[in-house]
């Protein structure tokens, strides 16, 4: 009797259990859909952006519906921090120095202090069988997709970078920055020039004569430049170069670039393609540019940007409710300008400004201030037009004035409107506040956290290798290596812009290229899942091979 | 056997939600604990100064740890709020004009735009029966613990607003601000002067000659002056007006106002006293002064006010979480000040500044900007000194020259300091931006809400009455009410700071004087359940009667 007893109690207990297991209190995605995650940074978005831009929509922000935290910015060296190390926090859950892409300082034994590459949650995600995405409305190998894809010391080695990217196997990959995937020997003037000052001094042409491009398309990716191509591809792999640095503004973008998408058609297309892969997928998403219109304090610019970047949140956020596996977070990398809704002229009636008076001036706009920039000829000629066109409308004689003798016409532009706006910037630089954290979905994080737990949030929901684990494959010391087995090593840097780690050992001779997925063994190449890395003074290299039609296995 | 099987079954069952609601699955607090309810205001607040003041601090603050989400804090007619608008959103429900307190504009078919009040969440749960209390550092009197207690015209209108607060028959009210009780022919010298500036240009002693102190010990209250007394007080009724206005800056009151508690202190207190209502309570609690720091621009006075805010959310915290039958919430009425952690010294060295960079010239002062003016001699022969101890030191001949001949020397000192410190300030006003929430415990907020939900949040987790219901209990129109009831109605302005309103019908006359929880019935003094408020044109009136011993009943 006590056994039946026992038998129907479990019997009772299972049936329990099935039951809240399938009940809404203990609710939880199905097993069987694949994990997504959708990571999307604005670029350089302090909160008063947030706000105004709201009132400039005129209607609740996507965002709005989805915000849980805070989350603190400061670099490893810095209290207030770069895109480079914040990308860099953001993807290797690891604090860096300025300028650093996927890499950390350490003190090598023998070099002294030098910078190390580190796994990112990309690459992790790769090496659990997932498809992968970047988008962004910058050059792609700008600071902050560059850290979840790539590893260099320097953000603006763009020639590492886009060949990284190349070679970094990754699904979709939609931005800007033709450039750095070609020679200075190519023509790509079909593409529309960059329209922001930023990033322009960048020697953008690729110097090693590569055509990246044509190794695109080697590799399998539908290379494509244009909205209409974007809306008509078909393949599961799929390149979009639509600019030659970076896409226009939004607010700028059906009349000067109409060719071009935007951010959230990129991003619909981007899910689209990576949510056929039955092993899901992990994307990024930059709205890049709300933070150059914060470096020249153009207010119509960061609206532009947050608008653009709202409607891709609210894509993601549509496909993250529907799918119910997928977890999306949102978050800018630091503040920039020290907007505020108030300056020293409401110093004393800030409590009677009724919010027309910050937008009213601002909804006069036509172009953002690049926008304007760029259509203004070489001898100012149309200088009024171009004012007026800012919101600069009417323009009194003496603020024509005071913009035909300015040294700086865009600084000076931007003073005006930000005047009339009521609006107040303490910087053309980043500021160091904590910022707004944004999410929905399954293992979304909530409270004020630090923007090195966010990858750990992700890995934690993905269940991938620890970061820690995935160095130990993906970077490793080639030199150790193979001096630990018994090989001769070098650098051979006859190619300056290419340089090959050379190992060497009777008649065996193993060749990686730097930025490269490859190694060569004698003659036959080998395809690595890792890019190798060279910081100048080192090589890293993954142990991985890539086996087709399987996982990656540790090379012998 | 079946019926067996069945018996079995529902014990199973029984046994099981036993565990289940004793498990942390259903945890949830005892609805034998009476509810309570903390809210706390740290007035003017953006978020870069919680960020500085955790890194002037070197550790995590509390509020770190309870972070939900933000809240958008407009008023009526603005962007940017003032504190009265904003503390009447967050206790009325109600968005309002700036300068308002508890009262709301409305269109009188008489009269035209005029104001009305409307119930505070503190008058909802005294009509709930709990207990009630006010913590603030400025003077009890000002806008934002006014809104709470309080229903008037003007935020300025002290007089009115501090025996309404007499006669809101609330159990703890700690603060600032003696003179608004006394009338001038008194003296109050014996407590500390204000040390700030801002609030010192109202006239701040009482017009109508009452004094209010004297009132507050007859109605049972225990009235304190010092932090000793404060700390040694017994009775569960306590009145403490720790100076003639406004309490120390907190990194001042060591030296400059020892015998005055600190707002940690005062909300031990509060909490202490208020717990042993059988019914819970309702306490608000301001960190007052962060506001004012920042309308000078001062770094140091508004670190200061935030840390000693942040003492005060650990003591709330503390109590809330043995309690677990407490709502705490934490959250800045409105930004002030524009700073920011990088200003135009920083557009283009952000990335590489320390945080000793901002940090290190704040930890030199001694004093803040309000302290260390208090100290300067009118003759300024200790400028230096003066100057020196508020953190400009070495002081270079230079800045001591300039301000020498500043013609406002807070500004000269405190753009001096914020230059050192890497700081930015947009504004000497408020701001319009999105700021951070903070809550812990049942029934606690999340994501990104109004200021206006706020109280509504709270009335839910009370279970109090709609505000709307009580209004019509608590605030009826005097002149309708009595001319309905065939009274003939008048407003006695004959002593000018305290009208009446008065009803007559046959042999009886019913007068209510503004601003007191009283009517007389002929000769015979009612005490009723709520405050009458005339605004000028129209009277107010509560219809609940007190009753000893007894809830409130409608008055016939």
């Amino acid at each position: 009797m006590r056994w039946h007893l026992m038998k129907i109690l479990l019997s009772v207990l299972s049936l329990l259990s099935l039951l809240f297991y399938s009940s809404p209190f203990f609710a939880r995605a199905s097993e069987q859909t694949p994990k997504k995650v959708i990571f999307m940074v604005m670029d350089g978005t302090n909160s008063d952006v947030i706000t105004l831009s709201r009132w400039f929509k005129g209607h609740p922000l996507a965002l709005d519906s989805i915000l849980v935290g805070g989350v603190q910015t400061y670099s490893l060296r810095s209290g207030i921090t770069d895109s480079a190390a914040a990308a860099t926090a953001m993807s290797t859950s690891k604090k860096t120095v300025e300028d650093m892409i996927g890499m950390i300082p350490y003190m090598d034994r023998e070099i002294g202090s030098i910078a190390r590459p580190t796994s990112t949650i990309l690459e992790a995600a790769k090496q659990k069988g997932m498809a992968t995405g970047i988008v962004a409305t910058s050059p792609i190998q700008h600071a902050t997709p560059a850290a979840f894809s790539a590893h260099s010391n320097s953000r603006n080695d763009y020639d590492d970078i886009a060949e990284q990217q190349v070679y970094q196997d990754m699904d979709v990959v939609l931005g800007g920055g033709k450039m750095a995937l070609l020679p200075k020997s190519t023509n790509p003037s079909s593409l529309p020039q960059h329209l922001s000052g930023i990033g322009s001094t960048l020697p953008l042409y690729r110097k090693d004569g590569e055509n990246l491009i044509q190794i695109l398309k080697k590799k399998g990716y539908q290379y494509i430049e244009t909205k209409k191509q974007l809306n008509s591809v078909s393949s599961s792999k799929i390149w979009g170069t639509f600019a030659t640095e970076d896409i226009a503004y939004e607010f700028d973008r059906k009349r000067l670039a109409p060719q071009q998408p935007s951010l959230a058609q990129m991003t619909k297309k981007a899910i689209n393609v990576l949510s056929k892969d039955p092993n899901g997928f992990f994307l990024f998403i930059e709205g890049s540019k709300i933070d150059w219109a914060a470096h020249k304090n153009d207010p119509v610019g960061m609206i532009s940007e947050v608008l653009s970047f709202d409607s891709a949140v609210k894509a993601a956020l549509d496909f993250a409710k529907r799918d119910q596996n997928t977890l999306l977070i949102a978050v800018t990398d630091h503040g920039n300008s020290g907007l505020t809704m108030g300056n020293t002229n409401t110093n004393h009636s800030y409590y009677k400004m009724p919010v027309s008076k910050f937008i009213g001036p601002l909804k006069k706009a036509k172009f953002t201030l690049a926008g304007s920039i760029s259509r203004l000829k070489k001898d100012q000629s149309n200088l009024k037009k171009i004012a007026q066109d800012y919101g600069l409308n009417p323009l009194s004689k003496q603020d024509y004035k005071r913009l035909k003798t300015a040294k700086n016409l865009e600084d000076e532009m931007a003073n005006q409107l930000a005047k009339r706006a009521n609006l107040g910037f303490t910087t053309k630089g980043h500021t160091g506040e904590d910022v707004f954290l944004y999410a929905y979905g399954p293992n979304k994080p909530t409270g004020l956290i630090n923007n090195t737990e966010i990858p750990k949030i992700i890995a934690s929901f993905l269940q991938v290798e620890s970061f820690q684990k995935l160095n130990k494959l993906l970077f490793v010391d080639a030199a150790d290596y193979y001096e630990q087995k018994g090989y001769l090593t070098k650098i051979d840097r006859s190619n300056k812009e290419n340089p090959v780690f050379i190992a060497k050992k009777n008649n065996e001779t193993i060749k990686y290229p730097a930025n490269k997925n490859i190694k060569v063994f004698n003659e036959n190449v080998v395809e690595l899942d890792g890019i190798t890395i060279c910081n100048g003074n080192k090589f890293w290299i993954s142990i991985l091979e890539k086996q087709k039609g399987a996982g990656p296995t540790p090379s012998s």
